[in-house]
C-alpha cells in the first residue's frame, strides 16, 4: 500500500501548499486535506496544486457532525456538509470523511442524536450523489461517543450503509475499531464499501482521549491483520492514510515525522 | 433501587473496616468490596463485621485478569481467581466480578489474549459453581482494551455466558456500555443474568482513561434508562453499586462522598 498524508498529522506547522510540497519532496503520493487548511488556501488553487503534485486525493475531512440542540443548528450542519460536498467534488477527492459528530450540548439523549445523524445523511445523500462524491462514514472509537461521535461501530455505520444505499461506504480507521471483538466479521461485511483506510496506533498509556494517537509501530495495533482483512473484504485504494493527532507528533519537525512516517510504514503497515 | 457502596469509591481515604461504619452511618445497604482492602482486614473477620452490620455483600472485586505473557502467568491468574472464588463465598458475596484482563506486555495478539480469557473462565467454573458463586462478566469500555480488558461489548460477554452456561452472569456498569448502538438489545439479551449493575458517569470532557469517572449526574449518561433497560430484562437485584474511580473525589472526604452519592442517587439513577 500507498502512504496518504492526512494534513492534520502536521496541522501546526504546515499550511496545505506545505503539505502538498512535503508529499512530493518525501515520495508520498496521496494527500487528504481537512476542510480548514483546504479553505485557508483555497479550493480551486488548492485542486489546482494537487493536481500539479499528481498527487491522488484520498479524503475530504470532514462532513457530518449533525446534531444540533435546535432546528437551525441542524438546518446550518446540513448546509455545511453540502459546501464541503462541493469541496470534495472540486478537489477530486476519493470520499467526503463524515463523522457522527457528539450529543448537542447538555444532552442525554444518545438515541436522539443518532437519529439527527440518520437524518443528516439522508438530508445529504441527493446532493452527494448529483456530485459523484462518496460519504464515507467513519465509525470513532467510543471513548469519542459524548463529544465526538455518536457513531460508534462498525455495524452501526454498516447498518446506516445499507439503508442508504449508493454513494455510502465506511473509512476504516485502525484507531478507533481494533477493539471490536466483531471486527472481522464487520470489516468482511463492509466489502467495497470501504473508501478509506487510516492508521495510527494504540499507545499504552492513551494519556488523552483525543490527542495522543501513536504512529504505526508506536502502539498494540496489529495493523497488518487489519490491512488484509481489508485487502481481503474488497479494499482496492491501495492508500494506507496516516491520521495522526497527537500532541507529542505536533510538536516535531514536519519533515522528521514524514520520515518517521515513510521508515514505519513500510515496517508497522 | 437501594445503594450499595464499592470500595474503590474511598480507596485512598478509608480501609474496610471504616466502609462499613460508613455504609450504616449514610443508611447504605449493601456493600462491595475490593480484594486488597478485604485481605487487609482479614477476610473471616471481614464477613463477621459486614453481617453484623447487616450489608448486603452486592459484589466483590474483582477476578478474571487471565491474559498472560507465559503458562506460569495464566496458571497463577487461575489459581488467583480459586482464592477469590473462595473469598467470595467466604463473605457471603453475590457475585465475583470478573475482568477480561489486558494485552500481555510486547503483545498485539488480542484474538489469542481473549482466547486466553475464554480458556481461565472455563478453568475456574467448576470451582465457582461448586462454591455458588456467580462469575459476572463485567465488559469494560473499549478505551480500556489494551490495558485492562479484552472483554470491550456486552454481545462479547454473553456469547461467554452462552457457551459457559450455568452460573455465569453480567456485571452491568453503566460507564462501560453507555455508548454501544446494541445496548437496548444486548441488556434484553442479558435478562435475569445481570448479577450486578453499577454506577457512575461519564463526564465532558473526560481527562483520564481510568481515573476521571463522575457520581450519577456530573456526566451525560441516562442512567435512569439503562436501569429501566436492566429491571425491565430481569434485573432484580435491588441494588445499583456505585464505583466511582477518580482522583477528584479520592482526595474528598469520605464521608462527604458518600453525602453526595445519597443525593445524588435519587434525582440522577
Amino acid at each position: 500500500m500507498q502512504i496518504s498524508l492526512n494534513s492534520v498529522t502536521v496541522k501546526e506547522r504546515w499550511n496545505l501548499a506545505q503539505c502538498i510540497e512535503g508529499c512530493v519532496r518525501h515520495g508520498i503520493a496521496g494527500i487528504s486535506p481537512w476542510r480548514d487548511v483546504l479553505q485557508a488556501m483555497g479550493v480551486e488553487k488548492a485542486a489546482r496544486h494537487i493536481r500539479d503534485a499528481g498527487l491522488t486525493v484520498t479524503g475530504l475531512c470532514r462532513g457530518g457532525m449533525f446534531p444540533a440542540a435546535d432546528a437551525a443548528g441542524r438546518a446550518a450542519a446540513i448546509e455545511d456538509n453540502r459546501r464541503a460536498i462541493a469541496e470534495a467534488h472540486a478537489i477530486g477527492a476519493r470520499c467526503l470523511v463524515v463523522l457522527g459528530g457528539g450529543l448537542p450540548p447538555g444532552s442525554k439523549d444518545l438515541p436522539g442524536a443518532r437519529e439527527q445523524m440518520r437524518e443528516g445523511l439522508h438530508a445529504i445523500l441527493p446532493d452527494a450523489r448529483a456530485a459523484g462524491v462518496t460519504l464515507a462514514l467513519e465509525p470513532l472509537h467510543p471513548m469519542t461517543c459524548a463529544d465526538r461521535s455518536v457513531l460508534s461501530t462498525l455495524s452501526q455505520a454498516l447498518d446506516l450503509c445499507d439503508e442508504l444505499g449508493e454513494g455510502v461506504g465506511i473509512a476504516l480507521d485502525v484507531y478507533h475499531v481494533w477493539w471490536d471483538p466483531d471486527l472481522a466479521r464487520q470489516v468482511a461485511r463492509a466489502g467495497t464499501r470501504i473508501a478509506a483506510f487510516h492508521v495510527c496506533d494504540w499507545k499504552v498509556p492513551t494519556t488523552d482521549t483525543v490527542f495522543d494517537r501513536g504512529l504505526p509501530g508506536e502502539g498494540v495495533i496489529d495493523i497488518p491483520a487489519i490491512r488484509r482483512m481489508a485487502v481481503e473484504a474488497g479494499y482496492a485504494g491501495g492508500f494506507a492514510e496516516v491520521e495522526i493527532l497527537s500532541k507529542l507528533w505536533w510538536a516535531r519537525d514536519p519533515d522528521e515525522v514524514l520520515d518517521e512516517i515513510t521508515r514505519r510504514h513500510a515496517a508497522f503497515v
